[in-house]
């Protein structure tokens, strides 16, 4: 009776009992049903794809989490660490006639190799979208606000929102000169909030770029960009001189100041400036947000876009893009965490009870003529007695049941008992599924 | 702006379009309400599945086929080629405890490396069920009816219905002691009617177990069972002296005919009693069945399955299940080539048209207070002029486009134009959501 270690469950992954895929389903119709309010529509993309399409504009952390097999034809293919590549491949070869703005939603399984802790796993789902077209801010502030929407409308509260703009640090960047090696270190001592505490490490990388006298200007903007407080009005206060001379990061700064505005005609409130988002891909370019719920440990994030260009990957013209992903999972643990799980269901209408051996068919009919009404029900396919009927259907959580012994057929009728009260009544086989909650 | 090869889609796998996802997910949506009708509840398993969970139990096609992995921790992985014994992997490991009968359903994809062709992909859906705890033959015919429900519910026409009963073929093969290969090369001549065709060939398998004066009347009954005229009766009368000293093959028969019996009660009309059906699986033990469509071609096959055990490969006791699969895609092509595939949805309610710079934040908020009634409404993002706005509009099948100017927003009042009738008229604002058909 003992398995093999090899019949489990691969490490990572997870089944999901009825209860549970009822949960999901219900937060996916959520989730279907706002971006489809927002005028979006589904796309679906293969589950592998070419291994290159993650390994080129991918952060370094995707890369090394791929789950990469060749197949028997010795391609080099890759289960999909996410979706927006996926999804742009796919526009550029097969969607570019279609009218702008175009407006597409995945909802789809993505994998990464990596340790599994609570709400990570090697098998995960996300949900997303990508406006492929605009460049406008009304089109980054869209976009922010129908992720607030989707989210909010799964049941989530108390969520932090923070826009920023990548171009604020990658201009620095640009300015310097600075290699990627470099770039990445120094954007994640920003992303951690860490440049002054480790302000040795910040320099030294700043002085292989920056003329020994602007070193320390350059370290206190950036020590400053990654603070909470950080505000445009303040750092524009505080580094007039440095900003001045960058104007692809005054440009930042102003469209990062317009979308935060429309942010408040599209009704989403409470967010946060935030000038040290950086996102963990490369190929974000303009806007960025994360939201992080209160409901989660120290990994609080559960949605994270912005603006990006892909269109160099597939050797294309740039085309204005904008998307988020939603951590499904990681929502759904917020959820559960707050004691806001969506219900489970309600269960079946009636189980229908043959009473001896002539009914069964009899009662196969019966069923058959309710399921054909539209309602839920179920019959006993394993030959026990109205007792052990009733347990079941006790246990199923079947709302009445249906007793069908010989005697009562030949007069046509049926008994009906209520499960929750326990009254019983007779009913005329042709009454019964009005009886039994069926719409006319 | 050409793309690198590596950069297309992997072969023999398909991106889906919006109107292709909107009828797939429309399908879907009628597979879960029928099962939900028949008492079932769905579960899910993960995409990728130790590589021993298939190498047991599955036919050797099937196994050949596989998309075959190592992780990074050196252990054996595959993608999921079908989802019964992933299921029951599942059921075994940690639903044994719940009530009996205990019905599942799923719908995910699978994937198996064979030649792309019509109707035949590298990755494919497929929806099934399973039903544990039942042995009864009410169990076997209501397992078809959920079938057949399923199939009609999609709106598949003409199919054809072949109910067998796998211990027919089984306890021929047991009372010769017959090894396994050349069962199954004996039963492939079965399943492929080539009996008569391949008679060598058949008697050279049967002379290397049955004494020279019986190999010719096993030789007629195998070539009976797989003729389209084989019926019980018929066969029971032509073949009695074989038949009678076996008396599986005869509980086989009696089984057979009391879950066609069944049918009839569960509404389920023509179907056609068939011997010689095989099933690809070895897991199969009971009775089995096969939807064929007469919309697709040579494989016509649109579902399949029957009464199997898989216990033993977890080391388990024996439990009754019974489950069917029915491949989604084929399906989806049978029902596109009848000419009957879903209709795509409707076009959104309404766009809305900011006309000049000072409307466009009124306009998002126009936009989300519509959205907020639950109408599907979209909005310019592209900062685009009137007359370009209303083509967009037009492309995406828009019903209604709203148009903003500074004059009407002073006065409170916006312009709806009816986008099939070309009628404007002005609405008050605080009316705009009921004028585009929001429910109070």
């Amino acid at each position: 009776m003992t398995a093999s270690p090899a019949l489990s469950r691969p490490r990572g992954t997870r089944d999901f009992a009825p209860e549970e895929m009822e949960r999901r389903r219900a937060a996916e119709a959520v989730l279907r049903a706002t971006a489809d309010r927002f005028g979006y529509r589904e796309v679906a993309t293969p589950t592998f794809e070419h291994l290159e399409l993650f390994t080129e504009k991918s952060g370094a952390g995707v890369v090394q989490q791929l789950y990469h097999f060749k197949d028997k034809g010795g391609r080099d293919l890759t289960l999909r660490p996410e979706l927006t590549a996926p999804v742009l491949r796919y526009y550029f070869a097969e969607l570019t006639a279609r009218p702008k703005p175009l407006k597409l939603y995945y909802l789809g399984n993505c994998f990464r190799y990596e340790e599994p802790q609570s709400g990570r796993y090697r098998e995960f789902w996300q949900f997303g979208t990508e406006l492929i077209g605009p460049t406008t801010s009304e089109a980054a502030a869209e976009t922010v606000a129908l992720a607030h929407a989707c989210l909010a409308g799964m049941g989530l509260r108390g969520l932090e929102l923070r826009v920023g703009h990548i171009g604020v640090l990658k201009s620095v960047a640009k300015a310097l000169g600075m290699e990627d090696r470099d770039r990445q270190q120094l954007f994640a001592l920003v992303d951690k909030r860490e440049v002054a505490a480790k302000e040795p490490e910040a320099r030294a990388i700043l002085s292989k770029y920056a003329p020994s006298a602007s070193v320390e200007p350059w370290l206190a903007l950036l020590r400053d960009l990654g603070t909470e407080e950080a505000t445009r009005e303040r750092v524009l206060a505080d580094h007039g001189a440095v900003i001045a001379a960058q104007p692809e990061l005054q440009k930042a700064f102003d469209v990062l100041g317009e979308t935060l505005q429309l942010l408040q005609a599209l009704d989403v409130r409470g967010f946060r400036e935030d000038l040290g988002v950086v996102r963990g891909l490369d190929y974000y370019t303009g806007v960025v947000f994360e939201f992080h719920s209160p409901d989660l440990g120290a990994e609080s994030q559960v949605c994270g876009g912005g603006v990006y260009n892909l269109a160099e990957l597939f050797g294309a013209e740039p085309v204005g893009s904008t998307g988020f992903a939603i951590g499904f999972d990681r929502a759904l643990l917020a959820l559960q965490n707050a004691g806001g799980a969506l219900p489970a269901r309600e269960g079946i209408a009636a189980y229908i009870v043959p009473i001896g051996i002539p009914a069964r068919a009899k009662a196969l009919e019966v069923t058959t003529s309710l399921r054909a009404a539209g309602l839920r029900v179920d019959v006993d396919l394993m030959r026990r007695g109205p007792s052990k009927c009733l347990d079941y259907a006790n246990s199923i959580g079947a709302r009445h049941a249906v007793l069908l012994g010989s005697k009562e057929l030949e007069r046509g009728v049926a008994t009906v008992k209520d499960l929750r009260s326990g009254a019983q009544k007779e009913v005329a086989l042709a009454e019964l599924a009005t009886a039994l909650g069926a719409r006319p």
